[in-house]
C-alpha cells in the first residue's frame, strides 16, 4: 500500500507552484509557473531513482527500470498543468500518484519484469492552446508536431516558441515510444462516485468531444443612434446561439452535454453594438452519433439564426475526439485491484477528456478514477480526501504491478 | 464663409495620431495618442491667436478674445477622444470645426463682443472610463472630481492616475467657467439626414440613456463531467438575458433602443462552464418614462431568469442621463444659421449622448448635426463627405456670431 501522508505532502507541495487566487492553481501550459513544476517533479523523480525522458513536445517520462531489458515500460501518468482557475487535483494526482507508487516500491524492494514510467504530458487543459490533450495526441499520431507547434494563444504566442522559451523541449521523437500497458489516475470531475458512495471508478469508456468555434460577424454601430431594424448585432446573435447549444444538448438528456465556456465580443465597448463575436462551443456525449447529430445542428440552427439577423456565421472544428472503449484487460486489472484492495467500485464513463483516451489508441490504456467533493472541477474550490487519493493509488499500483509483472 | 479645404486637411492629420486597424483611429482617452492629439490642437490653437486653459479634469479651452471684457465667453467643441475602434469625425468635427471658425473669423478680421472659447472635453466616449461624457458631467456638477478620479479601466488604472501621467492634469478649478452660451457641432452618427436628404440637422432634443452592469454568477466547472441539470451557467444566462434586453427596447419601438457592448466572461476557458459574466446594457429613449421601464423590466426580467437558473444576478448602475431638451434660443440660433445660409434643415433627437447635454445643464445650448455615411458610427469605415464638415461648420460659425454679437 502507498504512503498517503507522502503523496498528499507532494500534492500541497507542487500546489504552491502557480497558485490561483481562491485556493486552487493557475498553472497554465507553457508558462514559467508551468516550467517550475516540472522542475519539482524531474527533482522528484531523480530523488526515486528515476531517469527523466523529455520528448520534442514537452512530454517528460520517469523511467524506474525493470529486470527485464527487452520488456516494454508500463506507463501512468496523466499532466501537471491546470486550468486558469483550476483545482489542485485535476491531473496532478495522477503524476504524483504514479511518482507514490515508484516510491513505494522503492521501499518495499519491489521488482517488476517491465520498467515502470510516470509521464507528464504537456498540454492537456487546452485552455491555453486548443484542442485539449495535444501532446498526447501527438504521441499518439493524431495531430502533426508542426500543426501543434503553431497553435497560438490568445495573445498570439505559438506553443512552439513558448515550449522552448521555457526550456522544456527534449530532443527525443515523439510517439517513439512503445508502450506496454497505460494507466491514468484521475479525480472523477463529476459527481457520480460521490453519490453512490464508490471509493474507485473503473473507467470503461470516455465520452467524446467536439468543439467547434463559432464567429459571428455583424457591424460595429452605436448604441445609441442606430435604430433597432439597422443593427447587426453579433452579441445577441451570439446569446441565440448559447440558448440553441443548450436546447440541443437537453434534447439528448441525460447522453449529452453543451455548454461554451469561452466567448470573446468585439470591440467591447458599452456603446458599441458587438461586430463581432468568437466563441467555442463543446458537445460531448458517449455516442458518436449524438454528438454528429448535435454539431449537426449547431450548424443548421445557428445559420438560420444568422440569415434571420443579416449577420454572418462560420463554424470551425478546433478540436474533438470520438468516444473512446479502454482496453478490456487494463479495465479488468483495475477491477481486480480494487476487488483484492477491498475498496467499493463501479463502472464508469468519464464525462471528460484525457490523455488516456488518445493513448488508447496506441497502447491498451485504462484509467483509474476516485471521487471530488460535489463532483466539482475546473474551480479552484476543487476538494478531494486524502483517503479517495490512497484509494486511487493504491488500486494504480495493484494495478500496475499486476500488469508489469513482479 | 469657413474653409473646408483647411478643415478637412486638420480633420485628417489629427487622424494620423492613433491610427486603428481599419481606416479610423484608436485614440481612447488618458493614453499617449491622447497626449499627441491635444498637443497638436494646443499647437493649432496657439497659432490660431489663442490662449489655451486647462482645468483639473484634463478640459481644455482654448480662447479668442472679445471686445467687451464683461462678457460670458460663448463656448464650441467636443472631444477628440475615440473608440477603440472609432472614427475619424465622432467629436473631433466638433473640436476642429470650432477651431475652424476661429481660423475664419481671423482671415475676416471678425471681432466679437463675446470672446469664443474652443472646448476639448476629456472622455466623452466612456469605453475606457464608465460614464461617458465623464468630464462635462463633472463640469456641469453631476460627478464629483473625487469619483470621476477613482474611476478604473479594464487593467485597474485609475482615470486620476492615468490623466496625471499623460501630463494633461491642470489648475484650474472644474466648473469654475461660467458660459454665455455652449454650441456643439456632431455627426449625426444615426441614419435620418441621409435619408430625408438634409444638409443640417437643428438638435432640439437628446434621449437619454441608462447603463446598467449586470452580474451573473453561477459556479465554473467543467463542461464536460458536470451533468446537466447540476450546471449553474452565467453564460447561459446571460444569453437570457441579452434576448430579454432585445425584447423590452423592441416593445417601445421605435422609442427606444437597447443592446450590450461590453461582455465580459470567467474565467474564459473552452472547457469551463461560465462561473461569472459581467456586461454592460444600454438602453436609450427619448422619453424618460420609457428608460425607467425598460430598466425596470430588465431587473424584473433578469431576476426571474437567474432564480430559474439557480444563478445569482446582481445589478448596477454606472451611467446615464435623462433626455434633454435644449435651449430654445440657441437651438433657434442655429436654425435661423442654417436658413440664412440656404442649408437645407430638419428638427432631430440626437441618438447618442453628447457633451452638451450636461453642459446643458449649466448654459444654454444647442447641437449642429451634419449626416454620416449609412448612419454609421462608433465604427472605423465611419464617413462623411467635405461638403457636409463645410455645411456643419458654416452653421456652427453663423449661430456663435449671432450669439457673439459682432
Ligand atoms: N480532465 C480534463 O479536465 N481534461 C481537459 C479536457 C477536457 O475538457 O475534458
Ligand atoms: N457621441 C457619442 O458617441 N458619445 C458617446 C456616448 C454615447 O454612448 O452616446
Amino acid at each position: 500500500k502507498i504512503d498517503p501522508d507522502r503523496l498528499w505532502d507532494s500534492l500541497m507541495e507542487m500546489a504552491k507552484i502557480g497558485p490561483g487566487v481562491a485556493g486552487g492553481n493557475n498553472r497554465q501550459t507553457l508558462t514559467d509557473e508551468d516550467a517550475e513544476g516540472r522542475a519539482l517533479f524531474q527533482n522528484w523523480c531523480e530523488a526515486a531513482g528515476c531517469t527523466m525522458g523529455l520528448d520534442q513536445m514537452g512530454n517528460m517520462f520517469a523511467q524506474r527500470d525493470g529486470t527485464d531489458p527487452d520488456a516494454l515500460p508500463v506507463y501512468v501518468g496523466s499532466h501537471l498543468d491546470t486550468q486558469p482557475t483550476g483545482g489542485k487535483y485535476d491531473g496532478i494526482l495522477g503524476v504524483l500518484g504514479g511518482l507514490e507508487i515508484i516510491r513505494t516500491m522503492n521501499d518495499l524492494g519491489i521488482k517488476t519484469k517491465h520498467p515502470i514510467v510516470v509521464t507528464n504530458f504537456t498540454n492537456e487543459e487546452g485552455t491555453r492552446y486548443a484542442p485539449a490533450m495535444l501532446s498526447s495526441g501527438v504521441f499518439a499520431g493524431i495531430h502533426t508536431q508542426d500543426w501543434a507547434y503553431a497553435r497560438t494563444d490568445a495573445e498570439g504566442k505559438s506553443f512552439g516558441d513558448e515550449l522552448q522559451r521555457i526550456g522544456w523541449r527534449g530532443e527525443e521523437e515523439v510517439g517513439a515510444r512503445k508502450m506496454h500497458a497505460f494507466f491514468e489516475l484521475h479525480i472523477e470531475q463529476g459527481p457520480i462516485l460521490e453519490a453512490e458512495g464508490k471509493d474507485i471508478g473503473v473507467v470503461t469508456h470516455g465520452q467524446g468531444l467536439s468543439w467547434t468555434q463559432v464567429t459571428i460577424t455583424g457591424k460595429d454601430s452605436h448604441t445609441g443612434s442606430t435604430p433597432m431594424p439597422m443593427r447587426r448585432d453579433a452579441g445577441l446573435g451570439m446569446a441565440r446561439v448559447l440558448e440553441k447549444v443548450n436546447e440541443i444538448a437537453l434534447s439528448h438528456a441525460p447522453h449529452a452535454v453543451g455548454a461554451a465556456g469561452h466567448i470573446e465580443v468585439y470591440p467591447n465597448s458599452r456603446n458599441v453594438i458587438p461586430g463581432k463575436t468568437v466563441f467555442t462551443v463543446d458537445f460531448r456525449s458517449p455516442e458518436l452519433s449524438v454528438i454528429e447529430d448535435m454539431e449537426a445542428r449547431l450548424r443548421e440552427e445557428g445559420q438560420k439564426i444568422a440569415d434571420d439577423m443579416d449577420v454572418q456565421i462560420e463554424f470551425e472544428k478546433v478540436g474533438g475526439f470520438d468516444p473512446v472503449a479502454f482496453d478490456e484487460g487494463c479495465v479488468t486489472a483495475v477491477r481486480n485491484a480494487a476487488e483484492r484492495l477491498g475498496y467499493s467500485h463501479m463502472n464508469l464513463i468519464s464525462g471528460a477528456g484525457h490523455d488516456a483516451c488518445w493513448i488508447n489508441r496506441v497502447a491498451p490504456t485504462a484509467m483509474v478514477m476516485c471521487p471530488c467533493v460535489d463532483g466539482l472541477s475546473h474551480n479552484e474550490a476543487e476538494e478531494i480526501t486524502k483517503d479517495w487519493a490512497k484509494a486511487g493509488a493504491d488500486v494504480l499500483l495493484h494495478a500496475v504491478l499486476e500488469t508489469a509483472e513482479i
